[in-house]
């Protein structure tokens, strides 16, 4: 939402974001407040308005950072060590409104400073919250060679047994939350449907409409009230969010232990309020959250944590763990245990290696063995309702697998009517995202508000529809019995007289899964009339649609199945004299044409539809439709969750470059100034660098007199500056030191990254006059193989770079060897369109021309 | 081999191939003669081992090549710019032994200047070829920029649609080829078998052993004589071969013309000789042989080429389509399109894109439509003796899929043999595989000499080890006809008169895929006898090992399926009274233990194991006995595919660094000395620096007066030097020019990659005295965004760069501003343990210490 193109919702949404985090922040510290007043003075104030302004047209003069620095460097600082300077990276923008009492006009004076306008928030789920990047780098500097060196063979065996039990874990957890999300679906909606049926037999409709939408309206306003208190990062699918997470993007909130919580109980709420939404989506989110939790030793808020995790302390681990907590996650929506791993590998996650395919394989193998044993257990019916419903599982095998010609037709108009519905569904849904989002922002009563009107409007569909389809007399072949009355089953009775049925309410009143059983059952070819399925279609295609965006854990995959199924079954029903396949294929072959329209995915769906149905020898028709719908609907816009990503304002960073990176360099989108530390440097220096910007990463250099001449030393990052700064190891002089007694003192694990959003903070630090004047010994916490580009890099080899390495800083050095050794710092941001277009507005993207092409 | 601990095979190996690269080359021109006698008075010569002795011990020294740089730069030459230098990726061996009558001790002469030992050749096949790495970079100079810019929508439409047809193209006739295959095996083999079997029945027992075993011989010899005599490239399985190809390692034969030509029917020769092989491997390397000819616009050799496809001259292109080419070779051997897929990603692909997945996936679907046709116009019986035998596909669907914890236990079991025996086998190839190279490196009667050997031995296992068994009375209730005459069948008669049959004769007796069939056969309790097993795995599992490394396309998967389902059956029968599982369904898990144990594949096998036998509930099961076999054998070796990319020699480089590399940095292996050229360079400088070396890569470095200080340009590549000299654009003096007359002349196509082995060599260039004085402005050509890294970046993480972007070449830069702009080159081969061990002999790989972690 804020990168979206609509500037007035930006603005917005952005002042609002603004208020909230400044509301959250209140009790924060405020030393700060004598710098900003320092600055305050010097700097332009720039109104209210949280969005800085567009940066003036500098078309021509991409060197101009360059040269500012060398020309600083004439008026007697050195040449390499400008003096203000920030560096691209920029600041969150609650570090430096978080003095409450200081009003909002305070904001732009240090944003002023920093170049980079991308946005530093993001919708997470239904609320906006700061974002920050995450490092997948190895940051190899003194400490973590010492320990590498003193890393024992019985550590390197504890790491790898803990590895694969955290693995078993996540996968016994994810499967049980599955299962248990199952029961209580079958157990909660079941109950309601029951009740409601009593009711019609007895004739008593009106009073049927009322507990039938009361249940709706009770468990979908609780789905919504814990989502918008607890947890409003639980709303959603979830899967932009996880997806976002793999590719680099951390926001606290997207997999803390709250959103567990509200996922697990949401989801079951939301499910059962008869809402058109799936529990796929929020089970992969679940999964995810899980392995975040194990990985990071559990939640520190509530004191469950575990000292013997500290491997996992780091953002690369937890990638691997979280990438089999999604996968898990599918596994278990879908009991599809190749699905999931496919399904992480093609959806999910940005990097992947064959050790994590091996991994992810192996929790999901878990997650199918623990759902089969509680299958097994309740088999016997010690889980109140849940029988053949739940977990849904479509056995097709029985199939006829010949197809004619007709067929393949029909399957190629299948294909290219799910490209456009999807591409159509896609652009619809970003709209009417985007006004929700509006409505969302408002606060917790208005998310609330929103959910029970579509909670309303769901239950006046699923009950009111069904009275427009005539009642049907039972066919006397039925392999099931007919009318069903009870809870499930593929002949609803309804309202109708005994001996016959209303298909309508087949469809609709039932359980997503149900309904989505009845659509892909065979040998029930005259079951459902013409203009039934018409009706349901319609009315899924746009209650998905109003459903997505409400504040309640909600999947896209049932929605799309349903609709895809529908449309797939009115094209088998009319194909019905000239082919020799069942409707319920055609309905299968429909799923898999929407899903293909809308998630573009392909190996996996055909893989979750391949273990869903069990039906092998239609793989190949399987994949026919989806590339067809895919293609077809990627000539109109990206896929569902691609779009989502963008839209919530996420920094995405692509696996490919844009084109117009090609016409720029990296020096191009450098930002500065830049702040350096000297190898050995002045506490207050850094206290000070630390204070006043958000920057997470420095630059060492070392300068004379402890080099002859100034060199690149390394990096070094915020989160390790922070950790030695507490330890008061301060020096009176500027002298190099062996950094023994830092590498004595400190393990790597003590400047490990603790979990999410906690860690030391440098308003938390206090230093006295004395301490602030001693110097401090930064080599030993400097990362000395940081990755670096030189500054006439082509900007699209420097964002490949940066994009397969998993950086998160990427340093600038020059060209030639007479001038500063660093010139900046490439962070995610400065790679984001947004930036780049708001550095060269000229640059057109689709023209593939730039007046930068000298460089 | 070449890499192989043992020196005395390498040393004849090596002595052997460099004998034979020189009568290759004899006919070359000898032009540069006159240069190597120069340097032959300077440089002392080396007796005549071919490979050059360990470089002393230089621990503590290892800034000496950069120091030596700066000395050098005292004595008159400008500092940042070496005389006598030379990149670290050493010549092929053959370049400069190429002159023939100079013998071999004129060898080591130019070797003696390079520091890197490692090899430039390796086995390819049952050959010897000088390998070539291969360049995934995207070269981003003036002539692309220019082309890019100029580069219309119609050209990239043209680019797309001609991407998806070769796509296409690829699958159709690798499912074609693949459906040829199977068609022509059935027939040659069942010809034969029913020759003998027509014989058998007469009781002519020692004729049939002779029709028999000389059928046999004739096919086994003429399928060595065709891979002796045409390809010896194309002898065993090509999964090492390609998975080294995708990695970034070329030889010309690899992917040539006639590979296919003997691989395809070299494997149909083959199969039917009745070895213990598969048509798998080779299908793989079939698939990927025909996407390199096609992607390259035909053959030029046989003058089959296609301008058009220009688009895909260029190696990363070429690396999608071999993929795509080697999915299709897996989907069309098991008719498993989703297996392929996963078979690409997981074993043979280096690299991974989502859009790779997506192409993927469109090409086996093209296989599995093509296979399913042409069966579906077999079926009437119009392809001879192809019925139901061929193209391996089992329908164990009916199996009961309800397993108790004695079912568990058994599959553990199962597991844990799979673990062993797996581990075992490659331990033994890997040794049979050593001596086998040792007679192939003789010549081509050699290797007809030991398949022919070979072939006598199985003929005379599968003839005569059947006498072994007693006859068994044919069951009463026994589904299939019992006993068998013809072809095929479950119950074969062999000696047994009617109404008995020989239970070995049903596994020996038969093609490969019969016998598979039988051992997974459903309701077939006690139709084979514990001791006819045993003995059957022995046979199978020794023939297996000695199989595969005879001059004959041979894939492993059907011996290592054959024994790990005949121990499965074997574990089944002897549970035959507890379990509830059919032994058919135990031969399924014992074939999935032991190829997880041997190839250490886990969802692609899983997923072809799925999609051949279309029994979706034994998922979970099979997972399980895969994960332990797999955990089990990879505490013994490495998987069978990686071992014998090893072996092989051919440089791979793994996806993770090794540890000792953490205490290295990338200036300690930068071997010395280096080529640099100035931006507008002399021709006879480049000419003299292109005879001399074999260097792929010149850093290109601007001088004064071109530039104030020197500064790095970029970086240049041996073919793109050769087109602009060849052009003999050449200027009188040394200034820089705007470079329009190259980039009107040129497009950047001209310098596209041709097919490989192909293109301009230096000995083909003649030049005046005259031109040799002139200059040429190498801007326009130069790279002028390589990647680069700092001196001090640690070696491991300069590896993952290295891999992760799949470069060529790694410029080092200095870390200090006042050097000269480049250090060195890295190229793939710095990489590889055999140099750094030379380089540092006392760095210890295990105890991760090491004297340079000062660095």
């Amino acid at each position: 939402m804020l990168c979206a193109p609509n500037p007035s919702t930006i603005t917005r949404l952005s002042a609002w974001t603004l208020r909230k985090l400044r509301e959250d922040q209140d009790a924060k510290a405020r030393t700060n407040e004598s710098i900003f007043r320092a600055e305050e003075a010097a700097a332009p104030m720039d109104g209210g308005s949280p969005r800085p302004p567009r940066r003036p047209e500098r078309e021509g003069s991409y060197n101009y950072d360059i040269e500012s620095m060398d020309s600083s460097g004439a008026g007697g600082v050195p040449p390499w060590r400008p003096q203000h300077n920030g560096s691209s990276e920029a600041l969150l923008r609650y570090d430096d409104g978080g003095a409450g009492d200081r009003g909002s006009t305070h904001e732009p004076l240090l944003r002023k400073r920093t170049m980079n306008t991308t946005s530093q928030i993001a919708i997470v789920g239904a609320n906006v919250c700061p974002i920050e990047s995450l490092d997948y780098e190895v940051v190899e500097n003194d400490l973590f060679k010492q320990d590498w060196r003193s890393r024992k063979k019985k550590q390197i065996f504890q790491y790898i047994v803990l590895k694969w039990s955290l693995v078993l874990l996540i996968g016994l957890l994810t499967g049980v939350v599955g299962f248990f999300n199952n029961l209580a679906v079958e157990n909660i909606a079941g109950f309601k449907l029951l009740l409601t049926s009593d009711l019609m037999l007895n004739e008593r409709y009106i009073k049927a409409f009322f507990v039938y939408g009361g249940c709706n309206l009770v468990l979908a306003a609780s789905a919504a009230a814990i989502c918008a208190y607890i947890a409003p990062a639980a709303a959603g699918s979830g899967i932009p969010e996880v997806k976002a997470y793999l590719n680099g993007v951390d926001a606290y909130s997207i997999l803390a232990p709250s959103t567990l919580f509200v996922k697990i109980f949401g989801s079951i709420l939301g499910v059962s309020a008869g809402f058109v939404l799936g529990k796929e989506g929020p089970m992969v989110h679940t999964g995810a959250c899980i392995a975040n939790l194990l990985g990071q030793g559990g939640s520190r808020k509530y004191h469950l944590t575990c000292n013997w995790l500290r491997y996992f302390k780091n953002d690369r681990d937890r990638r691997d763990l979280i990438t089999c907590g999604s996968a898990a996650g599918v596994a278990a929506a879908f009991r599809a245990p190749v699905g999931g791993v496919l399904f992480a590998l093609e959806e999910v996650a940005s990097w992947w290696r064959s050790a994590l395919l091996w991994r992810t394989f192996f929790t999901t193998a878990v997650v199918a063995v623990v759902l089969r044993g509680l299958i097994e257990f309740c088999r016997s019916g010690k889980c109140g309702l849940f029988g053949k419903g739940g977990l849904i599982m479509f056995d097709l095998s029985s199939t006829v697998a010949t197809y004619s010609t007709p067929d393949l037709i029909a399957i190629i108009v299948l294909g290219i009517i799910g490209g456009i519905f999807g591409g159509l569904f896609n652009f619809l849904l970003d709209k009417i995202l985007r006004v929700y989002s509006i409505i969302n922002e408002r606060g917790a009563p208005f998310k609330i508000l929103l959910t029970i009107t579509i909670s309303i409007i769901t239950s006046m569909c699923s009950f009111g529809l069904p009275w427009l389809a005539a009642c049907t007399p039972c066919p006397a072949d039925a392999v099931e019995q007919c009318p069903t009355v009870g809870r499930s089953g593929n002949y609803k009775n309804f309202q109708c007289q005994p001996g016959y049925y209303n298909d309508l309410a087949s469809l609709f009143f039932n359980t997503n899964d149900d309904a989505i059983r009845n659509l892909f059952s065979n040998g029930t070819e005259n079951e459902f009339r013409m203009s039934s399925l018409f009706i349901f279609f319609t009315a899924i295609y746009c209650l998905g649609l109003v459903t997505y965006g409400v504040a309640v854990p909600s999947g896209l995959f049932i929605p799309v199945i349903l609709a895809g199924a529908t449309y797939g079954r009115i094209v088998g029903t009319l194909l019905g004299s000239i082919s020799d396949l069942d409707p319920g294929l055609f309905a299968l072959l429909g799923a898999a044409s929407f899903l293909g329209g809308t998630m573009r995915m392909t190996v996996s769906v055909c893989v979750i539809l391949l273990e869903l149905t069990n039906d092998l020898p239609m793989l190949p028709l399987v994949m026919l439709v989806l590339l067809i719908s895919k293609t077809i609907a990627d000539n109109f816009n990206k896929g569902v969750y691609d779009q989502i990503v963008v839209m919530k304002g996420l920094p995405y960073m692509e696996a490919h470059a844009e084109p117009y990176m090609r016409h720029l360099v990296a020096g191009d989108v450098v930002s500065g100034p830049l702040i350096t530390f000297s190898g050995v440097e002045k506490v207050e220096k850094i206290v000070h660098a630390l204070r006043i910007t958000g920057h997470n990463g420095f630059p060492v250099v070392d300068e004379p007199p402890i080099t002859e001449t100034p060199e690149l030393v390394g990096l070094v990052t915020r989160s390790h500056l922070l950790v030695l700064l507490n330890s008061k190891n301060f020096m009176k002089g500027q002298v190099k030191t062996s950094g023994s007694f830092v590498l004595r003192r400190f393990g790597a694990f003590d400047f490990a990254k603790p979990g999410s959003g906690k860690g030391l903070k440098i308003e938390d630090l206090d230093f006295t006059d004395e301490e602030m004047d001693m110097y401090v010994d930064l080599h030993p916490i400097t990362n000395t193989s940081p990755y670096t580009v030189v500054e006439t890099m082509s900007l699209a080899k420097a964002a490949i770079l940066f994009r397969e390495l998993g950086l998160r800083h990427l340093l600038v050095v020059p060209k030639a060897p007479d001038r500063p050794p660093i010139v900046g710092i490439l962070t995610r941001h400065d790679f984001m369109p947004e930036h780049i277009h708001s550095l060269f507005p000229n640059l057109n993207p689709h023209k593939y021309h730039s007046a930068s092409m000298a460089g």
